[in-house]
């Protein structure tokens, strides 16, 4: 019976991580759960999987629930604020931590979760984006598997078993080309929200949407599979493949590549993390290689979706600025959702911030979050400047 | 260094093989090769690679370069024969024993290795096909690896890695479909030796590629996957890809599926099963996705190409059932290339065949080569009867 923390239960990769553990219910016990301010939706969650704790970001919504639960004579304890995430991620009893928050808001639980000794299945890229060679070297100092719960780096995870590092020649990140794709950037000049937010291929999250709209997303997984791999940025190559059946491939040494298909559900990368190294029956749709249409496969358009290119960039760079880049990507979009900046102004003012900030080579984790806050305050302010 | 014994040496496998071994020389040492007629393209490889023991099947060549040795001074000894290829294949100071010898000749050679504890790098797809049951049992008992050398296998065997065979749920080995995808049974009546062998993926010996056309070199395939991985009949799944980039898959109990994927060339399955569990720098071109063109799927028209079916069959009934398929269609084959039969006839006789002798579940090894015997005398004699 494996005992699991979920950070962001109410989320997209939360809610489906529940569906995965619902299937097999007798492997796991949900120990602690965190949420951000819905604790509406806390109510079925505590009632289905009974956990121990439920941490509550927010101060009103955690002294809600906690009115309900008394009512409702439930036993399970309710914490706040980013305390009660680092307090169920460390429980001497949690074996893996699920960190499916999005945003920087991860990043802190994540390193404890790691000094602590859990296994972490890594949902949150900011977490790796940020701060990847702390959380790295954190890993490995404590003996932890980072196992990647997003469907490319879950991919390469898998491509990767059996197989020595060394022997890796590149990796082949996957991607969609979102729903913008083969559009010029005259026409990206007046893209709306809702048109952003209409994937192609997956459901997921607004954030996480846009940025997959913007190619921001593959930016982030470019730097994570650097991380996750320690693989050299000139070796790692992103190919537009619209049809995302495959989620990603590893080309090896000898020129042998090894991929990894599915349909695409993320209940598959989610059930391999938290089961790792044994797989699961299926919850999902098998493939049907007689019905599939054809794949195909093409480079993506770098000068029209600049934030990739900036995203290799700010890798390539390191230290403190995919840090500045990442900040600077969350506020801008924010204000994208809230009709506040224009859909190119995101890579705009992703780049006026990496230029602007210092690049520091070797941050700590102190002035990582402290530069993430700098960034986001100039953004929040300055972005109606010019 | 490993020390190696290659039967086969002067076919298509085998001369790749030597290519692979030229591009690695200080890791391998060529003790022992053999050929069956074709004395004078040994010469310039006993000169290259100093082998100890040459062993020529056919009897007349021997003599003639156990002469041109002499003369030379060659410290190469010659040996003659079935026994000449058994004595090679057992020699103490061999660690791996390459089997590309076309045909049922390879049987006894592999058998007596395995039960010598060589590892096996199986290029031979009738000693699986023949003799399956028996192969993998002495493998066992010896503790032996029967390292797969075609693209398909050799795919599925880097598919495994890293996972149990227990999660796997189905294995799809792609076929090119052979330069008569498409064609209607009417179309086929006509075809000529010269069509047949002309294979637009890969470039093989005459025997395969006819193999190829009717698929039932796919069909050996499927046996062979049966036995070496231990995989129900109705868990092999035959996807036409005739572009043969992905060169077969793994698909998993949660619904993953693992593919491998590189250029058409022999070298890569080679290398990798005498380098296994390595990988060793390419000798094959790398795959270029931003120029790859679609990969497209399709059903197999086993009602067209009869050849696959029958092999299915022949593989589920078992026993001495795909030694008989076998032993009818190397000499249906012949004949065909020979201008003796026509095209269509191949599978007309292999299902006669299959019908005509006897079902026996549990043959022992002299019992598969007996039958194979009959079989191939029954053919020679009677293909022009009707």
């Amino acid at each position: 019976m494996k005992k699991v923390t979920i950070l962001g239960v109410t989320g997209s990769i939360g809610t489906q991580t529940l569906d995965v553990i619902r299937n097999d219910i007798n492997n796991f016990d949900i120990v602690g759960i965190s949420a951000n301010t819905n604790w509406e939706k806390i109510i079925p969650i505590i009632e289905e999987f009974k956990p121990k704790y439920v941490a509550m970001m927010d101060r009103e919504a955690s002294v809600k629930l906690e009115k309900h639960c008394r009512e409702k004579n439930y036993s399970t304890e309710i914490l706040q604020g980013l305390e009660g995430l680092n307090y169920i991620s460390t429980l001497a009893e949690v074996d893996v931590v699920v960190t499916s928050v999005v945003g920087m808001i991860g990043l802190v639980p994540t390193i404890k979760a790691i000094n602590a000794g859990k296994d972490i299945a890594l949902a949150n890229k900011e977490t790796l984006v940020a701060a990847g060679g702390l959380v790295m070297e954190a890993a490995r100092k404590n003996h932890v598997n980072i196992l990647p719960v997003d469907s490319e780096h879950g991919a390469i995870f898998q491509c990767l078993q059996g197989n020595r590092l060394e022997n890796v020649n590149k990796i082949i990140l996957t991607a969609s080309g979102g729903p913008f794709r083969g559009k010029s950037k005259q026409q990206l000049v007046e893209i709306k929200p809702e048109e952003a937010l209409k994937h192609p291929k997956w459901n997921m999250g607004k954030k996480v949407s846009i940025d997959s709209s913007t190619l921001m997303n593959k930016g982030l997984e470019v730097i994570e599979a650097h991380w996750l791999f320690g693989v050299d940025y000139e070796n790692i190559q992103v190919v537009v493949h619209p049809q995302s059946i495959i989620h990603s491939m590893v080309e090896y040494v000898d020129g042998s590549v090894i991929a990894q298909l599915s349909s695409t559900d993320m209940r598959l990368p989610i059930q391999y993390a938290i089961n790792y190294p044994e797989r699961n029956n299926a919850v999902i749709d098998k493939l049907d290689f007689y019905n599939m249409g054809n794949l195909t496969f093409e480079k993506p358009d770098m000068d029209t979706f600049k934030c990739l290119k900036l995203a290799y960039s700010a890798g390539r760079m390191g230290g403190n600025m995919p840090a500045i880049m990442n900040a600077a990507n969350e506020v801008a979009v924010e204000l994208f959702l809230d009709y506040k900046i224009k859909y190119l102004q995101i890579e705009y003012i992703i780049e006026k911030c990496m230029n602007k900030f210092e690049h520091q080579t070797r941050p700590n984790l102190e002035e990582i979050l402290e530069i993430d806050l700098r960034v986001r305050e100039y953004v929040r302010n300055n972005y109606d400047k010019e």
